[in-house]
């Protein structure tokens, strides 16, 4: 087999064979096959499109070009959930936490969580862990394991052994253009996932403003693909398409959301990131078995956050993993920005649309994300809305609250921030959160 | 201006400006642009094709990434010929003699020829030329000039300063499935024949199974392609469409072809090699005003051949470029292959069809071509055809005699060989061997 040989086949429209797919991503994982042939495969592909048994292939191929982690020795079920990345999207660190809590002795449930961080405009699950004072996110395979059967959940970040394949053509479909397939996508996504060695995946497909993928079609596409990919690969697979043309509650930054997330274990905090996190909750105690119905997981779960079990499962964790339990209880131990800036509205009216992915923008600049592989993130920044999508406002009122520690480019996110507000004198049409739910 | 920003352009289906263009061919020439950022582009361009407009500026920018050869100071007009690739395509060595050997002191005409090496099945000007014994053609660009000067034509390699971008480009292209786009094709061509300083140019577009383009229509819409960009950027061009569905005369093999080109330009030699290489000629003459029109072209060809001006004018080339002009008047001054096979028809018939690429390769397995880029050329062997499509054929007569060295690759080369014989009942019907003529 020769990769030009195949990289014209592609090319011309046609559909590589399971064979000819693995010879590809194990030449990508063994580094056999040279970056300009991966980079033009990759373009045919984009360019060409995907088949489903192709997209199938590939997922396939990428899992096994590395480690799959093997729980079967723990009895009971493994789920866990990914979202395709937002602007305050921070339910893992909720959801985690429930369905540990929620897993009983006649159905147990474990959730091994793999997680990645900020990519662009968006937060990242380790980003905001690590502002945790103490929390370990690179654990060994031993350590992931002893916090998964102590706590019935592990937080952790990709090792080198789990999709080798993945991470070289992650790393060059960034440059070469070739992020925007649905089929490249789902096997990045899928393939990372299911080395996990879970049974049960939801997926949260974001759309909107904020989202990666901005137009709801496209997003419901990709969630067909997602879920017909994992169903194939064996793994019972539920996704949600969800809007994300506004942050999800009302905290964008590392410690904030943590923050945030705190609340809402308490039985507090922001309605729409109750609601989704909830909802996503019960999906995975569904199709974990944990309970035979919908209704039935979001009942499950929301007693486990009114009994306060959620939040003393996410203490648990904490511990575990090294972090400053007294956060829980003392978010003031949480890394504070030292200044506060508001942004007031101009006018009155009606909040009427958020630019979702310039507020991510604005939390990067503030120091809360990358805009470089090296850059260190500080933990403390971020924006606090006081104000969101339908909400009335008043001229001189306050919008949101910027936390921040450098001068220096405050204006900058500032300016974007007051941008990303549009104000209309009559309220907008509501949305829904959850737009859609693919399987099941 | 980001690279992966044009990338995604094209990828989309977009048109790249001129400076868009220029950026990225820049970037390839001067290195800063890496491989695999190219590879994409190269693919998007193949996968979205090119529009006439980004043809002609990305030849603009190929051309003027390196040197252009000016001799404008030597008065008289520059005219060159290319050919897009064949089996015993060997004219370059037959009209460039002739079109000197016809430059008169009223209306001068010089052909600076820059020609390149084999590739794939099809044989090379330079490895032909090399096979003549001391025969120069690396020539440093002062040689070149004075070669020309005292000749009228020079016939050299590329040099490193001539279109680098296309050097870089072209290597690329090679190992990751970009080579078939009608635009890359057209932008690679010019941009080194241009760099001639040439004002006119009549180009051979090869068809058929023994040609890159094996359908007359793309090869139809390769040569309106290369005529409309050579005369956007100023030269007089000319396109003939030809067979290449059987070799050009009867020898296949690079000291075999020259001797073949001897014959021709001593007034002898196949009927189909000949009346091409008059064809061409006289398009060279007339585009670089030489006679007024293509019949008077013929007849002045004609008669450089018939007087042996063309045969004396060869040798002269070939004394000027360091070779051994002995072989013209005594061939056997040739490397010869030191055994022959005879190749025999197994029936009674007609020679219907020929897989020329077949045979290019069965010539390439003998040693006269190279599978791999450092492989050494074996002069001397090669084909020679008894037999040629529309020939009748008894049981037990000669199809071919193999001249060969090596006993190893033999078999597999007769093999392909008989393979590509077609031998039927009733004789072919006949094709013509100039198909189309475009431009002027």
């Amino acid at each position: 087999m020769r990769v030009v040989d195949l990289i014209r086949k592609k090319r011309d429209g046609g559909e590589l064979s399971r064979e000819e797919i693995l010879f590809l991503v194990l030449g990508a994982a063994r580094q056999t096959v040279p970056d300009y042939q991966l980079a033009a495969w990759l373009m045919a592909m984009v360019c060409r499109g995907l088949t489903r048994a192709e997209t199938a292939f590939l997922t396939e191929a990428m899992l096994n070009s590395g480690e799959v982690l093997d729980f079967s020795d723990i009895p009971g079920a493994k789920v866990d959930k990914h979202s395709t990345g937002g602007v305050g999207d921070k339910t893992s660190l909720i959801v985690a936490p429930i369905v540990a809590a929620a897993s009983g002795s006649s159905s147990p449930v474990y959730v091994p969580m793999l997680s990645g961080r900020g990519l662009g405009h968006t937060g990242g699950t380790l980003d905001k862990l690590e502002s945790i004072p103490g929390f370990r996110v690179n654990l060994s395979k031993q350590e992931f394991r002893s916090v998964l059967v102590a706590c019935g959940c592990a937080l952790g970040g990709p090792t080198p052994e789990i999709a080798p394949a993945d991470k070289r053509l992650y790393a060059l479909r960034d440059v070469t253009g070739t992020i925007e397939s649905p089929g490249l996508i789902c096997a990045s996504i899928m393939s990372k996932k299911l080395a996990e060695g879970i049974g049960a995946l939801v997926l949260d497909v974001k759309t909107g403003s904020g989202a990666f993928m901005k137009n709801e079609k496209d997003a419901l596409a990709l969630a067909k693909l997602l879920v017909e990919t994992g169903e194939r690969m064996g793994a019972r697979t539920v996704a949600l398409v969800t809007d994300m043309n506004q942050p999800l509650g009302r905290n964008v930054g590392n410690a904030l959301e943590v923050e945030e997330c705190l609340r809402i274990l308490s039985g507090q905090g922001p309605a729409d990131l109750r609601e989704l996190s909830i909802e996503l909750s019960a999906w995975m105690l569904l199709l974990a078995g944990c309970v035979t119905d919908l209704v039935g997981g979001k009942q499950l779960a929301e007693e486990v956050v009114a009994t306060g079990r959620a939040r003393d499962k996410f203490r648990q964790i904490i511990q575990e993993q090294g972090g400053d339990k007294r956060v829980v209880d003392d978010p003031a131990c949480l890394p504070q920005a030292r200044k506060t800036e508001v942004l007031r509205s101009e006018r009155s009216g009606f909040v009427s649309s958020m630019a979702c992915e310039q507020i991510g923008t604005a939390c990067v600049i503030l120091g809360g994300g990358r805009e470089k592989q090296d850059d260190v993130i500080d933990p403390a920044v971020g924006i606090v809305f006081s104000k969101k999508v339908g909400d009335a406002v008043q001229a001189g009122e306050a919008l949101c609250n910027v936390r921040y520690n450098a001068e220096s480019r405050l204006r900058e996110a500032l300016d974007l921030l007051k941008a990303s507000f549009v104000i209309t004198e009559n309220p907008p049409e509501q949305r829904p959160l959850i737009l859609r739910t693919i399987g099941s």
